[in-house]
């Protein structure tokens, strides 16, 4: 299995882990890079990077593991603007103004990673995914917001679906993306839904 | 490929396709009574029908296909409802009230029907989907609500997501369930969300 990035409390490995990890990222992004993510196997993995087929295997447990962890590390940028970078993003801003700007930031991430997010999902079977970064931080900005009647944990799990379902079925599954314009009605939908949601009504 | 139910104008179906449709959804439903539904596959289906592989294939595409088609099925009740039943569930409630009903209604069918919908999500493609009923539904009543600034058919896809995402990924998941003690919670933030998107502030 790859090795969780917990979010928030970063999981110790070993330093010859670590290297190993760093070097199957860099060959996956070169193998990617020249012949597209269709091409990237498990096999062709452990061939490029010199390291043992159970080596590979351990680390990621199968094909979509390997985007998965990907992903992780793609993320991982986003994470440290959440936690150190400036507001609304990072920490400073009222939590609805960081609700909105964590979206956008999300909608951009996803429509950037979207080929490496859905080679990551297929194949995938339907249990044992762990919650998303998009849910813990979601669900920490609400808590902050005291929302009345609200059942927060399952409010940050509407409100993940709802930012990443539909702009994830239709990086997947529409016509060519026009990066600008999807990213701009996507990150429009999600401030239009925050602010209904979460602005009291007067 | 399985013939799609097309939503509110039936697809017209010759006699005895008609026919081996329901007698291999028949069947689909007794293997699994019979064995679960890991059991099911194409060659056992086509088996026990006694039809052949290729009218299988045809039909279905996929394994998954089998439960997408049998998930149709088992839907074709609550489209009729929703279309011919009762208020709220039915037509003569407000837009706001038949939304809750419709959520209520169709978390209560996710959560009978889970594991045949687990099958029909699993190995199949990220692409190919087509939207579910609960997108159409849904936008047809939020249409009817006239919300000032909102993109409906983006809203549409965001409710739908958080509807059925959250209770998915817990129904396919999370530990064994308690029925109704899920589905109160699932129907109550729906109501809560629900709310919160479409009765205007005072």
């Amino acid at each position: 299995m790859s090795t969780p990035l917990t979010w928030g409390t970063p999981h110790p490995e070993r330093a010859d882990a670590a290297r190993n990890r760093q070097l199957l990222l860099t060959t996956a992004r070169e193998l990617i890079a020249a012949d597209g993510p269709d091409c990237l196997t498990m096999d062709r993995l452990a061939e490029r990077s010199g390291l043992g087929k159970g080596t590979v295997f351990r680390r990621f447990g199968t094909r979509a593991g390997i985007f998965q962890a990907l992903l992780d590390d793609n993320e991982r940028a986003l994470q440290q603007e959440i936690l150190s970078g400036s507001p609304p993003l990072g920490p400073g801003a009222s939590p609805v103004d960081r609700l909105i700007a964590y979206g956008s930031a999300r909608i951009r991430f996803l429509a950037e990673n979207h080929e490496v997010a859905r080679s990551a999902v297929e194949g995938r079977p339907t249990s044992g995914r762990r919650p998303p970064l998009s849910q813990i931080h979601i669900r920490v900005l609400l808590r902050e917001l005291d929302l009345p009647g609200a059942d927060v944990d399952l409010l940050a799990g509407q409100l993940t679906s709802a930012l990443e379902g539909p702009l994830l079925l239709r990086l997947f599954d529409g016509p060519e993306v026009d990066g600008s314009a999807l990213t701009d009605r996507f990150e429009a939908g999600w401030r239009y839904l925050v602010e209904r949601v979460c602005v009291p009504a007067v």
